[in-house]
């Protein structure tokens, strides 16, 4: 037995997304079912729905990045009831037994997670995102969205928010800790927002100047352009960690000069083609080049925990179903302050 | 007022070392006289010797793997007396009042720390290293050698020693843990006995199984040929650790394969050309690509101690100052196994 609930879906890697239905399936005894209020868009979503990243599922549905309202729950559903506010991130299942997902790095499954669209569940059929009215997914993978969070200010906290706060507390963002946060996008304005929560001292390093206002208001205590040469001269040696959250090639060389001893320059963007480095620049200073991947599931509930306990909510604009496709243009235009987050009523 | 000592020296980066005096200054209020007893020979004095590392200092006398025994002190010295044991490493002094310096990294000393040879120091005058007769320094950088290391095996210590242990100690060779070297030579060599004296199991990654024999009896657990493309399938997602001390170019990707989720490839060769790398190889696991450089002095004095615990030196074949350019050479072909030592009485 499904359900049919519309959705925006791609049906094929070069078509705009259009208004169509899809089914979701009936709770099983562990399933809830979630009435999608708000969710986000996030620039994978476009890298997927245009076969960027490697062959797609068609039709897509993109968005991982959903909050919304229990509706209802299985039999054996103990985490959630009726009402509950709840979010769904990047995967919706995972194997649960290998050394990872015990670990809670769900998102490191060795037998590979379950993605929450452009992916095949455990039962064969393939799973359609949070751009649809509904959706059911196993309480395992279901977060609670505190009571202190706006849904709408929440949704993005899915992908943008979990993507910067994992790294962020792993390489030690915290009081008397110098942070840099390279690029002021959607996930670089979460860094600055939890960087600064976090208590450390924040610098943004932007191409320009542009959104210099923004980002001091975000929480950065200092806001360079990289596109100034003397940017690099100021900062040698002054960041105990980096984050860089753009997929722009960088001159990674540089970055790294820019870090105290034993720092670390973490991406959580990624350029498509190789990057060059010479290792000396690792050497010298004992330092650490990182990457990371969104994070496990416990540890989204505590980044949702956090947001909530500091106020923390992305920076959004909220747009309706029908304006996904220019809005997907604007995000690859960089034309977003700070998250295009759709109302899912409206679809 | 100094003394004449005999040493061997390199008197251009072309030409052979050849037999030489040097001056060593009398000793300062807080110097230490040493009577140099054994001089390892680094893959790294044949760099700077032959200029490979850029513009040297001629004549040159390499040699930063010294032991030897205290005979005179200047008048503030407290650590030593005449008699002790003592060795010196890659640096004879640092600023000492950096960040860096007061948090034991003198290696990082941000105004740069003298090195034992090829170097200038703080009074104006080049430094030169163990292939020498006598060497004064100050106490500040001169390391107790414990009783139970013999000098010849403990002399390489000051060097490989505290490379490999520094990264291994940081990154987590312990009990329950899996740790790869990756070459098994002066360094390599070390980092198998440091790492199995930590507790890890031990896994080395040489191109041949050549030196397996050797690999396991230094304390390897396990010994793979890396050119043989079925160890990299064998042990995908293996290792906590990984340290390379090799400078041959690497196929990165391949070896950060081999890593766990959250583990670490750790840097103390390096090729001289820039690396490429694919930045998903780092994102997907959540891993590291880290650098080392030697230690600090604390931390050096700790792994002599801990050496001497563990009842561990280096494997050496000890020969006369008239072999030191055949051995470079034999280094030079990896034909050492593991460390040549010059017995300074020779020279």
């Amino acid at each position: 037995m499904t359900t049919t609930v519309a959705a925006y879906a791609a049906p094929s890697s070069k078509a705009p997304l259009e208004r169509t239905t899809i089914e979701r399936r009936d709770v099983r005894e562990h399933d809830v079912l979630i009435d999608i209020k708000f969710a986000g868009i996030c620039h994978s979503d476009i890298h997927q729905a245009r076969e960027g990243w490697g062959e797609a599922i068609f039709p897509m549905v993109p968005g991982h990045e959903i909050a919304g309202v229990v509706e209802a729950v299985g039999s054996g559903v103990t985490k959630f009831k009726v009402g509950d506010r709840v979010g769904v991130g990047c995967m919706v299942d995972s194997c649960r037994e290998c050394e990872n997902c015990l670990a809670g790095n769900e998102q490191h499954c060795l037998r590979g997670n379950v993605g929450t669209y452009n992916a095949v569940g455990h039962d064969g059929e393939p799973t359609y995102g949070g751009y649809s009215q509904k959706v059911v997914v196993d309480e395992a993978f279901t977060l609670r969205i505190p009571d202190g969070l706006s849904l709408d200010v929440a949704a993005p906290l899915l992908c943008a928010g979990i993507t910067t706060y994992s790294p962020l507390k792993r390489w030690g963002a915290a009081p008397g800790r110098k942070v840099a946060v390279i690029g002021l996008g959607g996930l670089g304005h979460m860094a600055v927002k939890l960087a600064h929560a976090m208590g450390a001292e924040v610098t943004v390093l932007s191409q320009s100047l542009r959104k210099k206002d923004d980002g001091l208001k975000l929480g950065a205590d200092h806001y360079y352009a990289t596109s100034d040469e003397q940017t690099f001269k100021d900062l040698a040696g002054s960041f105990d960690v980096i984050l860089s959250t753009v997929s722009a090639p960088l001159n990674f060389g540089a970055y790294l000069s820019l870090l105290k001893t034993n720092g670390a320059l973490v991406n959580v963007g990624a350029p498509e083609e190789p990057i060059s480095l010479n290792l000396f620049s690792l050497i010298g200073g004992n330092k650490v080049l990182a990457g990371s991947a969104i994070g496990g599931i416990a540890e989204t509930q505590e980044m949702l925990d956090f947001c909530a306990e500091h106020n923390l909510g992305a920076e959004i604009e909220l747009i309706e179903a029908s304006q996904i496709n220019e809005a997907y243009e604007r995000v690859i235009n960089s034309d977003v302050r700070y998250r295009f987050v759709i109302d899912t009523a409206t679809i």
